[in-house]
């Protein structure tokens, strides 16, 4: 049973049966007017926009939801785009700023108030994915001699120009530094008489600075289940906040960038069904093509064992069996440990342990597919299903150790190149399984025909 | 800079100088406490716990951060764990139940509220992962006929023991359903004189049902930036809500469980570091003893193309190459196309146009790969580095052919693959990287000895 689903249809239905389109819009939630306009081209869903009356045109800009809104505004009349761009919240504004073009850019600047200007300058300044990036300069902060009713007072004055009001900055009355981080329950629940500076746990506030990674500010709000957090410079001001609702937009993307290149391409930058053909072609090839160029060094490898190749055929046959159980064992151990880097379970001084854990693990792994191979190439003989020759317990054996020695490996390298990437400054979820598989397949085929000319020298080989 | 970290490295430290540890853990922030804790030996964490205080110690289990708290419990004197229970949230009540055994679960009873245990055994009969196993039952529900000021004096009253007081659910007069949610911010930036049923935006609440799976409750909450979701029955009735703070906590559990599927293993219960060897061993030895078994197959297909093989050994050389293209594709695909559903971007119903869009990608990326094959193997003959025989041409059309037939098998297999899961009920998450190279392998084998025997019969082969 889904009742939201019933309710949307139903006042969608309600509505279509009256109006125009844009006042259709206005009347839903933003989100789903946000969904309604994000579903249509780019110039419709503009010229819908523009058409909305002012304040449901501006709430559907605030959402985090809207894709390319740099676009809709490009594509809106100066007239209607500039003073909603003047009224929007800070954070999304930063956000369309920064895909406006120069010349656009340079105009839509002189429909802000001089104030809001010189913010948007220093918040563009803040590299993508920085807290400085997604914080809004709109928040509350009151001083702690302030009494409990005049804060109220204060808050139902300033409530609804404000993101949140749950969050409130309580700053030393003489240097402005922050002092406390007060909830809106933390004064409502307050005794009238104290002041702000006495309520609350006392404990210092959780900070963020504007340069730390949004996945920082994300831990913490999920760590200590915060409505916001305050971003404060070196002098301990706050300069701006993150609301919870932008951590959970910014946690979801993070995620999918993160899915999409543990599959081994580019994180596209919009959803799936509104990624043009060609710019996803262009996100898959690079990728592909690089794992295609590493993975002919396999080719090379095999063509270096040209002699054994031919004279043992046999050995062939187990090539892509042993060599794909090295790719999927180090599979396993990337995505494990790129989790649990993104999760701040482990960092980069814990590889040692890692790698202590991993190479036991591969070891039983392998043993296990090991015996499973032995088996199945004796059984095979016996029953006669297929003939492996008068050394088909050698091959056995060639098998078996070749799968020790490959799944140990790949586990190995499955665990330490998450590791790797970061230390090197790339994002450890890079380490794709096909990146792995590949670094896994030219290893593992030089540790097959390794193993079996020890094995099978002066028999087959 | 981190000042967060060096916040709490300070206060750590500060503590260390004095008194015993449940006094330390007692001082900490309760998501600091449990991060201790946690880290500490479950016999250890269990009489930490017992000796803090009884108000720090019910703030701790509170916390959704903590390790197996019914172990903790479990581990706990009665005459403790009992009224800590006895205290505790609705919804970390029900967790820890959850996983008590049956015996113990009937003597913690004994310590529980009438009306809580009632309570808690209608919260327990929901499956894990609905909403109705998540959610708390203690919320703020008012009459629409209160005016403002009773409201904001009821929310003083009530504040300290509700989860949240920031949504306030007001019903009906006469027959008590659900009616409008407000935030606190509606009430209090209201005109003093309006009553609750008349103030907010108007729009139908966004509800879920009990049965409602977790993911869809974050998505709600995502997508309307809520700070809690109400569950209503089907009258109406709101029995429960959900709160963000435990949306993120589902969010991040459900990603994990998603990123360690799609690297092809079963999901962990627990951290990396703290699943025991064992534990570990038997997620991963299941998935990789699987896709071994089917990889076998790889190996009966060679086997059937045995006189190919021994006629045109040249062919095995590429048999990496062609193999793990497919996988890669495959790969990009299964991603692209799993987090595409878990978004809601995508539904089961959108399945051909998905098709319609891999299709001409996986010719397109696989006739890329396909020249850089071809002339790769042109290359290397005209320079000398290998000598591929007098057919040299038609081996590098044959691998071309193959490189543009697999690779669109792989972006077709991989694409539909979370679809067929999808369908059949399972997690489309389970179409890992592994398993869709796996199901490449085996046809990329048969479409490359195929594409062989049609272009070279008569030549090589």
């Amino acid at each position: 049973m889904n009742l939201t689903a019933g309710n949307h249809a139903m006042s969608l239905a309600q509505a279509a049966a009256s109006d125009s389109a844009p006042a259709r819009l206005a009347r839903l939630h933003p989100a789903d007017a946000v969904e309604a306009l994000n579903a249509m081209a780019p110039a419709m869903a503009a010229r819908n926009l523009a058409a909305m009356p002012f304040d449901a045109a501006l709430e559907v800009l605030n959402q985090a939801g809207l894709d390319q809104p740099a676009r809709l505004i490009e594509a809106m009349p100066e007239a209607k785009a500039g003073p909603l761009l003047g009224a929007m919240s800070t954070d999304r504004r930063v956000a369309i700023f920064r895909h406006l073009s120069p010349k656009l850019h340079a105009r839509m600047d002189a429909f802000l108030a001089p104030a809001d200007a010189a913010a948007l300058h220093v918040l563009l300044a803040w590299p993508r994915d920085s807290a400085g990036s997604i914080m809004t300069t709109e928040f509350v902060s009151l001083p702690g001699s302030m009494n409990v009713p005049d804060a109220l007072a204060r808050l139902r004055a300033v409530g609804r120009s404000m993101e949140t009001i749950y969050a409130i900055y309580v700053t030393h009355p003489v240097d402005g530094r922050l002092d406390r981080a007060l909830s809106l329950r933390d004064i409502v629940v307050a005794p009238e008489g104290l002041r702000l500076g006495e309520i609350g746990s006392g404990r210092p506030p959780i900070v963020v600075a504007p340069g730390d990674d949004r996945r920082e500010v994300s831990r913490l709000i999920s760590k200590y289940d915060l409505l916001a957090v305050p971003v404060v410079d070196e002098t301990r001001k706050v300069v701006g906040i993150v609301t919870v609702d932008d951590v959970i937009d910014a946690m979801v993307e993070e995620d999918t960038e993160d899915v999409q290149k543990m599959g081994g391409l580019e994180a596209l930058d919009k959803p799936y069904m509104e990624t043009s053909f060609f710019d996803m072609l262009r996100k898959r090839a690079g990728w592909l093509l690089v794992l295609f160029l590493s993975e002919m060094l396999t080719a090379s490898a095999m063509q270096y064992f040209q002699g054994e190749l031919e004279r043992a055929v046999v050995l062939t046959m187990f090539i892509p069996l042993i060599m794909s159980s090295g790719g999927n064992s180090g599979s396993q151990a990337t995505s494990l440990i790129i989790r649990a880097l993104a999760l701040h379970e482990i960092s980069l001084p814990d590889w040692w342990r890692i790698a202590l854990r991993e190479l036991p693990s591969g070891l039983m792994l392998g043993s296990i597919l090991g015996v499973v191979g032995f088996v199945r190439i004796l059984v095979w003989q016996k029953l006669g299903i297929f003939d492996y020759g008068e050394h088909y317990m050698l091959i056995a054996l060639t098998v078996a150790a070749a799968l020790v020695g490959i799944v140990t490996f790949g586990s190995m390298a499955g665990s330490m190149l998450p590791f790797v990437l970061q230390k090197v400054g790339f994002d450890p979820a890079s380490a794709s399984a096909p990146f792995v598989a590949t670094l896994v397949d030219v290893t593992g085929l030089i540790i097959y025909f390794s193993i079996a000319l020890a094995i099978l020298r002066g028999t087959l080989l």
